[in-house]
């Protein structure tokens, strides 16, 4: 397993996958297709703990660091992902340097946190003794900033201890910043949201920690590369597989002369 | 799918059917017997999000309405079950005008709550650029009066925005407002509870919104429509299937002269 | 754990529920309704192994007889599910005499059949050595008898050793007897049928085993053990679960003003 | 739920999904985008009847016939996904007329074959008395040709009564028919075996069936429409994603200045 | 069942076994090998309210005595695993009386707390009219101290209407009152630990409540006995196959000529 | 991971674990503990298809050579486990020649044998181009010797293209060849066991091929070895379970003063 801060040591960016299906299979096939990271989305896939379990051990072979998004800032769930295998944790709507500060709390041992010990299935993976001693340094936790409180409490959060990285959630951002006025999506073009991101990043990286971006497309991951974000999550699998299909269908319509019948997917609307 | 405003508007009641058992072939079972709209109870039921998803979509061909009962109010569980597809959220033991609100706070997206855009699963049954912009709207928030102190707070509860219906669980109604005297069960008969349950009605009225009440009968909950309760809920399906089988034993033994033997249900002691 | 040769042996016929639904909550209510026998429906059920694993194991307090039909006349699964703790195997499609003792020698350990050793979960249920010693007595085997072909052979397949009773499937023997004149349905009211149903229990009464009747209602099975049959299975979980729900609609569509508008069930097309 | 000979009636060939993930939510995907069929893979796919039972329930809202390829020639296996609500059976290795007639014999209710009765979830979804009535007219019964003895045995295989069309594996055909010289893959260009796929399709219509070819890529399917084929498969599932997946890897790492590390998928080693 | 309180009027102690393998075989194996109770460990085993069910479910025959860790104080999973049928629940992190208050409150029904009433499955298993009766008083809350500043509030934990039980997590305790220098582990040998182990039950014992242990192994559990706790844990599931398996692996390598091979656990570093 | 080939050309023998819980998580700790290779029992183990998926996903990252043995030798369940990833199939009640042909033509491509090609979750694991050229020789076909008949065909079924080890299943081959007077259970100490069992070594030997011993102990495990066996499989991790467990129990009832409760196994009366 090649830890992210082994990439940034070698000033690389880490590519992330997104994994909103439920399914071991999926996870192994999504691991093995050249990504740093995946991380399972436990608050909007379609999944929960009890499909997160067996997706761990099936992308374990592949060598990815595996990270989850918690549902909630809830200590038992963030507990359990973490026991399960999860080595990096993203909770969503950070907004307050409390919520960063009592999130931090559920991801280290004392005393650097209060996490709680009993690493059932992490310890077998890794070895008990060595996920022990070093599991404090190996987890990461990833704190979303995706509410205008948030954006008005950047830097209190950035410089929280223990939060390693923030981590922009565009869709929640945008209707958050814009009070409802803008649609969600990812990869947003309005200068206002461009702006929101780049100071996002700008905090981060003054506090000294790291900025990850949540992307629709490769192309609009290299432009956050090219910002300097230090993360970038390119699509979900189930959005990948959607649009493939989607694609393969349309083509057959083409070619066999029946256009115009394949459902389109608005890639602004994306999850 | 029909939407309960548009039976509403009809001037029709809307019956309800209870899922305790978490399976999918049992809800698509149910949501073919010509209910309105059907409950998954995350809460009491022997389920959990895991099998609320396969429930979910084994139910979406029969144009029911979906509903779940969330296990409590806590945003992780709630906004995973809307995600999932879930068209209303029955919340238990509301008691307080600010209790309401920080449930009816996981139902919207901003400016109208604080409910965070992810609809993985929502998206693909029923188009995402519909659902981003609909689903506010399409979402019932209903919250249960179960408790004294609920009772205190009715009219505050009903007048808090985002709340769509007041929901009565009788059970937990009666043994709190009688502290611990009466016996749990739906469909009573007590006179005080017949108050209660009627001011209930009266008060989720006046504010505006919907009456719901929870029956363990076909009769009890005609008489429910009776008194101006908008919706109904009959039964849920693990005591349909017990109270069935057990009436066929005891049939059969009655027949076959053996008497006497099988066991029975006490109607009045309801889940 | 009272086995139906106990029953027998006092007189009693054996009342027998049958479970199509896969799920551990449904089987362990059913096991609970003061039924002798509880069969798991592997053939036809929207089940397989893996959901009657649990079924099994849920019902295990109860002490209901616990009995599996399997899917066809094939080793590899009537072995797992007497593995698994089903001590009776209902097996379909049994029409000569051959076929007959291919199925026997499924369920005995040698010198009396031909099953292979490894009671990996029915040794824990039941103590490994007692299951080891006492297995061959213990399981059950039930021929079904519903082809033409089958009527043809009945004596032969009665007497046919390791089959401890002949079991009636009044859907299939309708068809194949008139060459699909004849709806599937269980509880015939046609003489040629209940003459093909008092012949078969005949047989094996001649052969000195046992015979079973399939039955949609109560009423019928104990016509059933008027007619001298052993064992009588009434209705299904899923039959039992939609009748009684579709009952409910029906009586509050009625008391609501509403008629009309249920679905219904025939009783005849059964299943 | 269209019915292919609906699309063939109009002269319009079907175009098929295949399914090879054992999930309900990727089938709930895989069903939205626009396939007139979805094929699940029992056989070669990662996945059983566990799974292939919620895949059906999740698709029955999409209204795409749903038809699934059978692990083998096994009785049991082939009728159970028929009461789970598969309209069409695939069956592979179909190598002689009596393995046709064999396999079309376990689809049909007597006298047109010896499928045992029992429709029980299939009953829920379309209607016990509808689906006893029309389901011997519903289901078809596609034969696999992918061997060299199936090659010699073409037109006695698609005479066989019940078979409806003659279905393509090009991969077990090209291993079969040069005897292990050619690598397995889709989408074959050697003229040996576009001989021998024109030759299958050519069989199938002197017989009156339908003929069928299972691809990789759009293209080559609309290749077989031109050809004449009447369905045509594209893709699977896992292919979909994976594929979709490693080319945003390979997008991202050339954008992003880190090209040639992705991995690549070989088209024709498909699966 | 036998209630500890039986075994406790006896002036026996509590056995208690500790799965974290999330499957009802292992459940159902461990519920058979002499233990007085079985906990579940839904907080740091592998395993969620999903596993929980069939687990609970497949021990019931066995009649030991089912608890369940729950994976944090949180009122929806808490009153879920009672729902199920955990007849006791041990919560972790109990740090001051407010905290134990609080939870106490999610486990008897008013006037004695604020359950809600709902016991779908334990309805069915325990008889429902029973279980209403007699739920307050069957239910055990066992509060988890193991934090220096649950140390520091002990008396007024023990004292909090309620709570029937103090139980000690070792590892965190250790790690918590030595801010971190103490490894985590079970079995402590450290005076200033088995100082406090000590303090703890006798400050139960003043209360009139019970005190309870973890332990890794048999003989630190007969030593706790010996300092008077009422109830111990032996090991869990999990740990106990490691460690079988990882024995039977030496001693093989050492019969074969091939020591040295095999990996070790540090007893001490447990979970 | 290590082929069990690479160790026999070194001269080791191989350790082979054997999992009889259908779970990836004791999966994933049986594979940790210093095992060569790990079976899946699919015939006696409480376990289908659905679980050996996630259980070899879960084994991946271990190194350890995966197996499964088969329910029964057909076609269908073989193949799917090569499909899902096991490297070594292992069939049981391999009792004549032409038996142990058909069982080997499932394990190979033409044409060498009649697999079906579809390596749908291998091909992800391994890397699909080259588990397509190397899976004819990397899968081993290892047959079960457990009848007086396969006795009696030793030599010719060792002499069968594809059968690469001769497997002895001591449980049945014991009752087989008594017929029926010996208990089964595995460590045979009788002489003429272990004079069947040298036989069939020296049979495996004298073909050129592998011979392998089932054995519930370390102990007789070695022995194994020193008789030449080139495989031995130590105890099923469900018997691990519940002889660690049961120790447990004992040694902690005997130093609490309350010896003589717990249940024994007898270690003869294995599976």
């Amino acid at each position: 397993m090649t830890h992210p801060r082994d990439l940034w040591a070698q000033g690389r960016p880490v590519l992330n996958a997104w994994l909103g299906i439920g399914n071991p299979f999926t996870a192994e096939i999504m691991a093995a297709q050249g990504y740093d990271a995946v991380t399972i989305d436990v608050q909007h896939g379609a999944l929960d703990y009890s499909d997160a379990l067996p997706m761990l051990q099936a992308m374990r072979a592949s060598g990815v660091f595996p990270m989850a998004r918690a549902p909630w800032r809830e200590p038992g769930i963030v507990m359990k992902l973490l026991d399960a295998g999860a080595m990096g944790i993203i909770c969503p709507m950070v907004s307050t340097p409390e919520q960063a500060a009592e999130f931090a709390s559920f991801l280290r041992y004392p005393p650097r946190g209060a996490r709680s010990f009993g690493p059932t299935r992490v310890g077998v993976a890794h070895g008990l003794a060595n996920y022990s001693r070093e599991a404090n340094d190996l987890v990461l936790g990833l704190a979303m900033i995706e509410t205008a409180e948030g954006m008005a409490n950047l830097d209190a959060i950035a410089a929280t201890p223990g939060i390693d990285a923030l981590y922009i959630g565009p869709s929640d951002l945008s209707i958050s910043l814009s009070n409802g006025r803008l649609d969600p999506g990812m990869d947003r073009e309005e200068p206002e949201m461009i702006d929101a991101i780049k100071e996002i990043r700008a905090s981060a990286h003054r506090a000294g920690i790291k900025a990850c971006l949540h992307c629709a497309s490769a192309d609009y991951a290299a432009r956050g590369v090219s910002w300097g974000f230090d993360l970038v999550t390119v699509s979900a699998d189930s959005r990948l597989l959607a649009q493939a299909a989607s694609a393969s269908v349309a083509r057959f319509r083409d070619l066999a002369g029946q256009g115009g019948t394949a459902p389109r997917t608005d890639a602004r609307q994306g999850y």
